[in-house]
């Protein structure tokens, strides 16, 4: 087995003792950072995602720069729907655009469950290169879109606030959402496999628009489709399930396999400990935009949020990804401070 | 006393008994209605909001075209940051933008407490002439936006999914965002009083934004300019407090002053029951996308919805604004199966 020099992330996933909870930030190998800025005059961004050499380069960047307990390989959620035979755009101040989002059963023609060995094998290239380099310094960790997320963006086919047209899909053709729902979940499962055959000692499963689901429909379409994707994972790996805004299914997640849920800001700890009866390991949760708050106070904060959730089952992180105005010494701050916690 | 043919909703407010709950719904006055779209066709947004005729006119439509038990005001919350001196424009396709929102310390010269009874007198002629032409055929509510939601756009210049300017200024800056909070309260409070005056039968107070807020800091920009602006008013009016997304502080919303509480779909109807002691009027939630699913759908999921809810102490509503490409028999077919109920 693999020695690490820093084993905190995974021994939190495992409900062991620690003397401090680990830290890592959600988009910490991104715009804030400078190194990061440099690389994205030069590349585009699938050109980041899709060079290994590149997506190494900046997953490492964190580690380095501001000292983070795990390492998360630089990639994108809309990887995915590409290997799936979708054209996605990354289009500046405007985000992803799909231009040719899934609107009919004629849609659906589009779509395969691809070969992710062969379509995505950038992206586990990148994974073996990373553990390679980190040499056991931090645990790594894999990720993905949840399904219901990846629809969304797949229907909608941009950026949305409440994904009007994904969820009118899902109401009125729930048949073909399934279809589509299904193939995004085979397709995950098999990817994230390769992912963590390729080093990934931990995965993040993301359900960004979990929140714009009803509690009926987020255990038949968000629910059903991860708890599928962690079973088929759960043996080999630990899997964190990131369901932003859906406290309404915390407690009918901690039954589908997942090792630990992330949570947003939405939620205070001691509730988020109650409603999933202290049995998980919950990660979070402070509201990014706090790091722009001078670094006593972020300081503060951190003790704050640690002492809230406890240092025990726990993993330190924001309650979504870091704000790309955030100064990198306040990044550092709010790691440094965990480092610094005492019980 | 004016008297109602209709006064469900105000009898729903004072929580007496009813043989079926009163309905009306968000937006109901909007772009799903052939009526309301040929009136946009020749008149501009702020047109139809500053023309008192037509502004009845638009309020009257779903009253007889689906039927509904209340008619609520057609204005937008936005001409309070106008009155207050923003310059507001409504750009197609990207809604509301604020040319020069509210950055530094010198922005908050071009804001000032205006006298809304001159800057906003087309609302309350709008109210007026509409109180008149219904006749006590049904309620009238009149309604602004919280606060922190017009705070939100003030600082963000334009609508947002996470509205993370409008949060880095609060953390930032908090001492110049309590002024602007404070100002947008004390021309809501006389707003709405000159609303009651001018016939407004129940207030609708939307902090559409309260979602983006930590519970504390929920507590410290939603809850006390809220609860300051309805305590305000609740002697002369009941209130109904629709804090979108902030179920983690549906208990504290109890003690607001608010006769009723707005809720969105992300809640099912026993729990928010369960968080406000079943001692609230409730009204909601249903998924406006749900709304374009076949007709005998919508009438099962009402039924459902009333019963899940309970007959007493509840309003029908959607949980957000109803969507413009909703076919008008469907909303014709959502009211129609709450006046059918019986318990």
């Amino acid at each position: 087995m693999h020695k690490f020099k820093n084993d905190l992330l995974l021994e939190a996933l495992r409900g062991n003792s620690l003397s401090r909870p680990p830290v890592w930030i959600m988009r910490q190998a991104g715009r804030y950072l400078p190194g990061y800025r440099s690389l994205r005059e030069k590349y585009s961004f699938f050109e980041r995602c899709e060079n290994p050499e590149l997506s190494t380069e900046i997953t490492l960047q964190p580690v380095e720069e501001i000292g983070v307990d795990a390492a998360i390989i630089f990639s994108d959620i809309l990887v995915v729907p590409r290997a799936m035979g979708m054209e996605v755009q990354l289009v500046p101040q405007r985000g992803p655009v799909i231009p040719n989002p899934i609107r009919t059963e004629n849609d659906l023609k589009m779509l395969s469950v691809p070969d992710v060995k062969d379509r995505l094998h950038f992206v586990f290239e990148a994974l073996r290169l990373t553990k390679e380099t980190l040499n056991g310094k931090v645990p790594l960790i894999g990720f993905a879109g949840a399904p219901w997320t990846l629809f969304c963006y797949m229907v909608q086919g941009e950026g949305s606030k409440t994904f009007e047209v994904a969820r009118s899909f899902l109401y009125q053709y729930p048949q073909l959402a399934h279809k589509v729902l299904e193939m995004i979940a085979r397709t995950t499962i098999t990817y994230l496999r390769e992912q963590i055959k390729a080093g990934a000692d931990c995965i993040q499963l993301f359900d960004s628009w979990s929140s714009v689901l009803s509690p009926d429909m987020f255990e038949r379409v968000s629910l059903y489709y991860n708890q599928r994707i962690i079973e088929a994972l759960s043996e080999d790996c630990p899997v964190i399930l990131f369901a932003k805004g859906a406290w309404f299914g915390l407690e009918k997640m901690c039954d589908t396999g997942a090792v630990a849920l992330g949570l947003d800001w939405n939620i205070r700890p001691e509730t988020a400990r109650e409603m999933t009866g202290n049995k998980m390991t919950l990660q979070g949760n402070m509201d990014p935009a706090k790091l722009l708050t001078p670094i006593p106070e972020i300081k503060r904060e951190v003790t704050k949020m640690i002492e809230a959730f406890g240092v025990e089952n726990y993993i330190v992180n924001l309650g979504h990804g870091i704000l790309s105005n955030t100064p990198v010494d306040h990044a550092r701050a709010f790691v440094d401070a965990v480092k610094a916690y005492h019980s």
